[in-house]
């Protein structure tokens, strides 16, 4: 694309239907530059969250319905939790403009390939996908313009899609400072599965294996939290409904993830009962060999 | 204690066995704020590490030979990995001097009164120490002077303990910037265990299996590790002797940590496989409410 057309907006009209972390740092970055696209509507599930983007100045309309929101949409992005997807595909289905692209953030795909799939009409671009950025904040306060600088996004097209829309939906993320891989919707989540949804739930189940605890050491467990388990506890200040909606949503790959894990850590216990001091190294290492190759690949 | 007292250094001569991360710390602080002893000698297990911390300019005295450095010493700090304090208590226990100060800073304090209680002599004051402070480097250039700044000394003194000389070495820890609370070495090797080391052993462990699952997915898994993965991987960048002994003797807590751990992560993966959405927002929420304690209690 020459250097002349990327100072054009993709986009005539945008979508964002759900302004939390992520959809609110869409709506603030095409304020911001102005190349994504020239006017965006945002819609809330309740009135609270649409008036605070309001205040927060973050659109061009605000639209309580998300049906009249994506009417005239050329570009519809689902920025809800995966939970609610299958309702609103439903519910803005009919009113989808044709050539238009449908696409989403959410963590998981094979589950927005089901839920969403059999509402898109013929003639509308439906390439789910994946930012993977995300702080320990959410809500329409919560967005800034730098959250996908340099973080990857996923995108899984369904077969037949149209090479043109995936290559302007790529253009679109990369406009927003993001890296952009095609995969199919069961490889990413295998793979989110163990870098992401594992440890996630690791975490949650730490906290509360610590709490518990807790009660019967008169809080020294919090008082005395070493520098390993404060970062579980900052992976675990995440939004409820947004990982109830992961977890329930990749529940096979989470599910194996979790097995293989389960198998590797009692193989570590086993070490640990019999003393065998090899083992454990070995294993401490590898963590160590893993942390060098993120640093190599420049992710940490 | 007075303000002019406040200005003595509190022993003659300091001896550190071990100068990585935590000794090299120590001799750092000792030269920086000259309080806490006249003279600083080290020791260390090999001539490579003996020869950085006199490059470094560490100390005052350096000795190849632990029962040297510890001769004529009114404090002595054992700063190795803690599966070498068997064999260097048999070594120094000989040469320690009458009413001297014997502490460590290892993570694991049962098996220290275990490993080196036999070997005090009469009128040595014996008086296991963990400060809860580190950072993922090791070696003699990895210390700093405000490594213990607003951390946790844990100090686990055996019965009949001179209360003078736990005051001393209180004062001590306080001048070297952290807070010191007293509790048994039982008592200790729980707390840690769940919120130290049992996080790591987690850390190392998810390693492993993502190690193994990267092997089948071409590198993907580390070229996409967000966030949760990247936390887990600062953790588990850690050394591997040192950790290796802690799992080792702190085993009994550990062991029972990791199957309290394994029991709720069950519970979860049973809840994640029938859909109960309510269990598993109770558990997000649940670590939510822990990171807000933690950051209330300012140790986040």
């Amino acid at each position: 694309m020459s250097e002349m057309l990327d100072q054009e907006p993709l986009f005539d009209r945008l979508a964002l239907i759900g302004v939390g972390l992520i959809g609110s740092s869409l709506a603030r970055i095409a304020r911001a530059k102005g190349t994504l696209a020239r006017r965006v509507v945002v819609n809330a599930r309740t009135a609270e969250t649409l008036d605070r983007a309001r205040v927060l100045d973050l659109a061009d309309e605000y639209e309580s319905d998300p049906a009249r929101a994506v009417e005239g949409a050329d570009c519809v992005i689902l920025c809800a939790p995966v939970g609610a997807y299958a309702a609103l595909a439903a519910r803005i289905g009919p009113h989808l403009a044709p050539g238009a692209i449908l696409t989403d953030v959410g963590s998981t795909k094979q589950s927005v390939v089901r839920d969403v799939g059999p509402f898109v009409p013929e003639g509308v671009h439906f390439i789910p996908g994946h930012p993977m950025a995300g702080t320990e904040f959410s809500g329409p306060d919560a967005g800034f313009v730098e959250l996908f600088q340099n973080r990857w996004c996923l995108l899984t097209p369904v077969a037949g899609s149209d090479p043109a829309a995936i290559a302007k939906l790529k253009l679109f993320w990369q406009r927003c400072g993001a890296m952009v891989s095609v995969m199919d919707a069961a490889h990413h989540d295998r793979v989110v599965a163990i870098v992401s949804h594992l440890p996630h739930l690791i975490a949650f189940t730490i906290c509360g294996t610590a709490d518990d605890l807790a009660d019967e050491t008169r809080q020294e467990v919090l008082q005395f939290a070493a520098s390993g388990f404060r970062d579980f506890t900052r992976i675990a200040a995440s939004d409820p409904v947004m990982w109830r909606d992961i977890f329930l949503n990749n529940r096979e790959a989470l599910l194996e993830m979790l097995a293989r894990f389960t198998e590797d850590a009692q193989a570590m216990a086993r070490a640990v009962r019999w003393g065998d001091a090899g083992y454990i190294e070995d294993k401490v290492l590898r963590g160590r060999k893993i942390r060098k190759e993120l640093l190599d690949l420049n992710q940490a």
